[in-house]
């Protein structure tokens, strides 16, 4: 067996490389609408980029069981658009003010195109998923979206709330973030008719990346260089997001430490270098290393959902993006 | 036959009750979550009333070929959530302080679990569609809320734009009110299985009524009584909407008349007695009254489309309920 790919995004964006143009293709054509401003608004975020990590794995889920590829890349278009919505409605939400290095569509465009537009698009995902004619395809991605939308909601819940457990953390990033990369690994099994033992390892290989993924977006949010993270670090600080790094310095925090939390954290008076002390205290306590190495069990669990399937290089691929996902926390 | 009915809905609910009471159940059954704030939120909206005519429509448009009803219920449930999520967005896009005589959801709860629950509701709606396991019905209830989206982006470009046609208006409401109550008319023949005309006339019964219902509630944003409109009157004119009373009053002004709306429509300069002034013009102007004539030409035409249906109460109902919209401006 070859040697572990450093870049398996990109080699799985190469060796599905007409898949690939054939979704990003779908995902501009699809916006068009008698309504300029729309593909205007939802181009101006979809095509900052972002590494379209879900599509990618809908279509590799797909071709790794040798099924319909052109109705893959209506599904990893689906997939795009329920993830851009809700990009839209959460920086509308969180007031953000950048997204991908850009200005975030709710600055450039207002709040009211950003909701709309974000309306639009999963409207559109479900108009594309029921061209599929897989009824159980949707059944799945609309159970999806829903949890998302109830993991959105609890978010709300746990800012700016001391009393936030790892348990608050793991339901709402479950619902908000790993659905999401389940259904995207889920999809592709399904219409290749696979059975149900598969196609249940498939999801929860989705869903264990998903986990990895968001506490490692969770960890960044605190460590990363701003120019590589497209948006300012220390969101969550300032918007008071109880995210696991914070979950576990509060477990360490002495007397002083958890009056820092208390003044920035829920009664919002953050001065300069604020930011500064939280990045030192979530490493000074040992958060982050708990943060990765709980981030590293889910990839091993998510490696593990792949062993029952015939190899292949796919299935290797899929293996090293279980392994890349952590790999970008550090 | 009998005479007309002075309240067909109510009539169309007492034959309908035994439905009516099931889909409201639904209604009320599939808003329950894990998180507890949805049904507070949506139950807020929503069992505050309104006139449930989208739902019922399709119950009574089901019921009059004779289609199931236990999907009848599920696809009027679908629609009254496919409303509510835009009602839930408009309030927030457009700042609104009530909806249906209380306090509106963005006012009492917050922007931010107002668009998440819309989100919610939207999505729970096209679960439940999906339990129909037909596959048209998904097609047209996709694309209707996507065309949905479209009409409240569209009307955004004719805020405060003087230059707004008659023809900008009606693709405005074509789009935002008059494709939802004609996919609820749709749906229930096409379950029933009806063949293609009738179910095009349905439809288009539905396309009609709904353009008339939103002639006249522009209508009512001016001439109503608070009491009876459950929101404040006035709305479209604090708000720069160019509805159709405007545009005629507008075709009619003289340069004092055409100052007035320039300073307060698009200047957004309104003072005390404002209000009364554009009341004033557009029942001088006969605004209301071409306003009016335009809405029973709908009403007609929507009541031509039911001629090739067999007699039956429900179908006379049907066609009071076209009658009825209009009666509401008076």
């Amino acid at each position: 067996s070859s040697a572990k790919s450093s870049d398996p995004l990109g080699d799985l964006n190469t060796m599905l490389k007409g898949d690939m143009d054939a979704t990003n293709a779908l995902i501009i054509d699809r916006l068009q609408s008698s309504i300029e401003v729309i593909p205007k608004i939802a181009g101006h975020l979809i095509e900052a980029g972002g590494k379209r990590i879900r599509p990618l794995l809908t279509l590799a889920c797909t071709k790794v069981f040798d099924g319909d590829m052109t109705k893959a890349h209506m599904l990893a278009t689906t997939v795009e658009y329920i993830h851009s919505a809700t990009l839209l409605h959460d920086d509308v939400v969180d007031e953000s003010l950048e997204r991908r290095g850009k200005a975030s569509a709710n600055q450039m465009f207002g709040n009211k195109p950003s909701i709309l537009v974000g309306d639009f698009l999963f409207a559109r995902g479900f108009e594309l998923m029921v061209e599929t004619g897989n009824m159980r395809v949707l059944d799945i991605l609309s159970k999806t979206s829903r949890f998302i939308t109830e993991g959105e909601i609890r978010q709300i819940d746990i800012e700016r709330n001391l009393k936030t457990t790892e348990d608050d953390y793991f339901a709402v990033i479950e619902s908000k973030t790993a659905a999401l990369f389940a259904a995207a690994c889920e999809v592709g099994p399904v219409i290749a008719g696979v059975e149900d033992d598969i196609v249940n390892n498939m999801r929860e290989y989705g869903h264990n990346i998903g986990m990895a993924f968001q506490i490692v977006d969770d960890i960044l949010d605190y460590t990363a260089q701003e120019d590589r993270l497209g948006k300012k670090v220390g969101d969550d600080f300032r918007e008071g997001k109880f995210t696991l790094p914070i979950i576990y310095a509060l477990e360490q925090a002495d007397e002083k430490e958890l009056l820092f939390w208390q003044t920035t954290m829920i009664e919002q008076d953050v001065a300069d270098g604020d930011l500064t002390t939280a990045q030192m205290l979530i490493e000074k306590t040992g958060a982050v290393g708990r943060c990765v190495e709980l981030a590293n069990k889910y990839v091993e669990k998510a490696k593990l959902c792949l062993i029952d399937l015939p190899p292949s290089i796919i299935r290797q691929k899929l293996s090293d993006v279980a392994d890349y996902i952590v790999v970008r926390a550090n």
